[in-house]
């Protein structure tokens, strides 16, 4: 199978999308912007052994390989539009291009996302996504307007994916169903699309938690020039994480890494305008602390107690 | 040096770049498209090895690595806009680094375009970047257009590439100026993106020779359902080519790979507006052939004798 078979053969679908003039097939793609729109664009570089371990399903690394762009696009409230695909491969092995291209497929289809463009080359696997969305102008929401008064949230839960990667590190161990579920988690994330616009106009700043919560909601901080307090028992979590020591429940929590859920900020006047944009995007949302003035962030415990912490976010040069 | 760090130091630049709302720094780039124009997209993925040997200096893989993207866009007679690179590194190599940006960034500054966003992590060494760019409606440049009748031309010179990958193999030798100037065309690839939009409204169809001329020739014969013929030794090539036996001239100039020309097409009426573009674009552009209804590749010799060829492109899945 050649370069070219192997592109027909799983990558190559029918013409005819939404804003999709050309697709692949020639050096560029030819996209039309929708009038009044800006144009919203992130990439991400997935890695074995940093960002996904070999013993992952084809099917679900296609997924998620989509996933972790797509939660880009959700923090910024933008409708997804097009994407491209570089792939290097090993080898040109046609049954896990079969489970790739079917698990990331079948995510770009419940977003209305099209595959425009890419590039396969032999190498050892590295897949990179370039993702491109839609917002109104100006509306698109931004880690920078967080102000001080406003409450923070986070959807979804947080640290299953986390302890998943610690199951597969050894240094836990779980009952089979459970580790199903968190590795389900990990493999498998939700991008939190349909929330990230029901967030515009309502958030006051956003981003994914990919790297932690700590972490992301640090850049919150950094960008918007404020500091927050985090009531850390209020961090939602799995039923299985929540069995877990406190210890390992609160790192999980709080720098467990690709959680690919949304931390954002809001005024306390849209407290019923967050509750029904999770409602209509039907995403668990939870308020979780609030932005203060004064810089750093401040974790508190069930009592108000300040914690020490020495959490830190996941950095991809530092072990 | 973390990985915030890392991207601070080397790839964040200032604000304010056209149509650049919202540069690095958050979850997405913002991009403001301009009213009435498509919007081209293209992604190259580089991996040592296969695009690059482990002898480039820095400076120039970051220019090629662009240069490779850029020629898509020239292909299409785009004007470039915004890219964005994903970056594997073994590890955070500052002199790699500040060689690496340096070539990339002089190579961006020439054509405006802005580095809009990116991943950086740790992994075999591979360079993945996405091009964006814009044209007016309907205006792109495509494989599709070629017409019988039209004549074929082809810009600069090719083969040098690929005579310097024969010294790397060592299968000939090259006197050391000789083989300076042939391993700058390989790892220096000028796109021609000024002759790209040049040729708009003026081409019938184009593609960039990155594969070889025979190869992305094919492609523009496949996609507009024509056949061609190719007189072989017209095709442009440098002195140092010139002077090598007649088989490896050909091969290198029917199937070196590496080109970053422009194979392109136009109605024998618009000759002169071919040259007024290749000159408006101070960039040399030679006749070498025309297109049939016949399906395939004819190559002539000097005399109009047919050659028998065996030259296949490049295909990164077979060896």
């Amino acid at each position: 199978m050649g370069e070219f078979d192997l592109i027909k053969r799983f990558f190559v679908r029918e013409q005819g999308q939404t804003g999709v003039v050309l697709g692949i097939g020639d050096d560029c793609a030819v996209l039309a912007p929708t009038p009044g729109m800006q144009w919203l664009v992130s990439t991400d570089m997935l890695v074995e052994g940093r960002h996904f371990l070999s013993t992952v399903a084809p099917e679900r690394l296609g997924h998620k390989a989509l996933a972790v762009n797509l939660s880009d696009l959700a923090a910024c409230g933008a409708t997804p539009r097009a994407f491209t695909l570089a792939l290097a491969l090993p080898r040109a092995d046609a049954s896990w291009l079969t489970g790739f291209s079917k698990g990331l497929f079948a995510l770009a289809d419940a977003h209305g996302i099209h595959l425009v463009g890419g590039d396969t080359t032999q190498g050892p696997l590295n897949i990179s996504i370039t993702v491109m969305g839609e917002a109104p102008a100006g509306a698109a929401l931004l880690r920078s307007g967080a102000k001080p008064g406003d409450d923070v949230y986070v959807s979804g839960s947080l640290g299953d994916a986390r302890l998943a990667l610690e199951v597969f590190r050894g240094s836990i161990s779980l009952p089979g169903e459970q580790f199903a579920q968190v590795r389900a988690a990990m493999e498998c994330p939700q991008p939190r699309v349909a929330l990230g616009q029901a967030l515009r106009g309502v958030a006051s700043s956003a981003a994914d938690v990919s790297d932690g919560l700590i972490g992301d909601l640090g850049h919150i901080l950094q960008r918007s020039a404020v500091g927050a307090s985090l009531e850390v028992d209020l961090l939602p979590c799995s039923a299985v994480l929540a069995a877990q020591p406190l210890a390992l429940k609160r790192e999980c929590g709080l720098a467990g890494g690709d959680d690919y859920e949304l931390v954002f900020t809001a005024a306390p006047a849209q407290r019923a305008a967050v509750q029904g944009a999770a409602e209509q995007s039907a995403t668990p949302v939870i308020r979780i602390g609030r932005i203060e003035a004064a810089a750093g962030l401040r974790l508190l415990d069930a009592e108000g107690q300040v914690l020490s912490h020495q959490f830190s976010s996941f950095d991809h040069f530092k072990s």
